[in-house]
């Protein structure tokens, strides 16, 4: 360490809100100076909550919905969150078709009733009839449906980015689900992502032509309740994983408990469930 | 309407905190007791903001980075966040491989290299020197890497909502990346999706089982500046497509003008920008 590193005084003039701050790697940096760098584009301590509690109050609602219309000015208030997910290149890929026609809700509920009694067939024994059991969608409750689809062809043939990972531009869609659904929550609403189609149906149903991937049918409506934890998680068909053991520093399979972020990801985790809890307990 | 849902009394009712309202098609609804429906569940005006805002100013960040630490307290955060995201019949397929080593990263650089000159040869004429001068990624530059990967086996063959659409576990994987993304905005953490990889030099740079996916690699740090709009868009390469134009009703391809929808997406999408404007501002 050099004396002017020790003074911080070249780290002090560098953390003044928007000039960079450039150190070599094993440089001295002391809390308060990290504090203010970090300061500079993170939101407010509030602000920061709200996202958490987003997130881990999210279900996926399939049997909650209520008939309560949803404004316009809402519907599209998470339609543009979704419209500013990233997308590979700046494709944009996305298309929404937004269900509103008892009707079109009646063919897709067909189309999903059909897979459903497939994908049945598909499991043995007791996890058969639990899966019968389950409730899986809410398409004919919810007030509206949105289908969230993916134009692969939509910036020609080569898109920067997609040159080598070709599944880009469906991650891309699939981001816009997740933006739609966060948002959706922080309005109050539910949403619920039904995958029990055979593609061609769900195209049939909304008209879509075969060059276009349907990625996502979202069912979406206010709802009665928000559960605390998954449905599948309280159903006892799989447990939460504990995030500590899927997490590998620098290369796969590589634990390291003597890392601290380790007891921070157990501790996360754990405020994470009562995050969800005071959401749900603020709104009954 | 008959005389019990005039007086509105059943709905009154019904509209108490916790107990659903159930209405038939039709029924009549007015404005107040909509708005106490929604109220029950919807965060406040400035939790819903901050959801927004984190949703409109977040960027994909390459060539911004600042070598500032990143705290294990905040890597746990983000990581948490993308640990509840959804995921098909409730897998979680993800693990997350935390890329601190110069020396990996070295590789990982190397890895992005040989793809990216073969990526520039795709490109004919002026979109090959454009696509040359663009800065796409900050592997070397970023204190944290993380490799979001998806483990397409890991709780059997048959899986809940996976049985019809084969890539919904990719897809819940995706839905992760986004929830980091977006908490890492909240933190005032940037964060690039690097796509540009041969996924098995990817693989190898890891030591990732070729029978697991990778389905990002993001670069993570604390940054100088965040762009108010994507760089391929202040660039020229492609614009922001008009989100009106995206949305079609009941059918594929049906616009309608008549819509209040489409005033409202029209205004929205202005919103969003003046939005990631104000966001960029606040933090100088």
């Amino acid at each position: 360490m050099n004396p002017s590193q020790k003074t911080g005084l070249k780290n002090k003039q560098a953390a003044r809100p928007g000039s960079p701050i450039i150190l070599m790697q094993g440089e001295y940096m002391n809390t308060a100076q990290t504090q203010a760098t970090q300061d500079i584009h993170a939101f407010t301590e509030q602000a920061r909550d709200a996202i958490y509690q987003a997130i881990f109050s999210r279900r996926d609602v399939r049997g909650q919905f209520l008939p309560t219309p949803v404004p316009d000015a809402v519907l599209s208030r998470i339609l543009t969150a979704a419209h500013y997910a990233p997308s590979v290149g700046f494709m944009q890929p996305w298309n929404f078709v937004v269900v509103q026609s008892a009707a079109v809700k009646r063919r897709l509920h067909d189309a999903f009733a059909l897979a459903h009694a497939e994908a049945a067939d598909m499991f043995d024994g007791e996890k058969r009839s639990t899966y019968q059991r389950l409730k899986l969608e809410g398409i004919l409750e919810s007030p509206i449906g949105i289908c969230i689809t993916c134009d692969r062809e939509r910036t020609g043939p080569v898109v920067i980015g997609r040159t080598h990972m070709k599944t880009m531009d469906l991650y891309s869609s699939v981001c816009a689900v997740q933006n739609l659904w966060l948002a959706a929550r922080a309005e109050g609403l539910g949403v619920g992502w039904v995958s029990i189609f055979n593609q061609s149906a769900l195209q049939d149903a909304l008209a879509i032509p075969k060059r276009i991937t349907p990625i996502a049918y979202l069912c979406v409506g206010y709802v009665s309740h928000f559960y605390a934890k998954p449905e599948l998680e309280s159903a006892g068909w799989l447990p939460r994983l504990p995030i500590e053991e899927l997490v590998y520093f620098d290369q796969w399979g590589r634990h390291d408990e003597q890392q601290a972020l380790i007891g921070h990801l157990r501790r996360d985790q754990a405020e994470a469930q009562k995050t969800a809890n005071l959401a749900l307990m603020q709104s009954r």
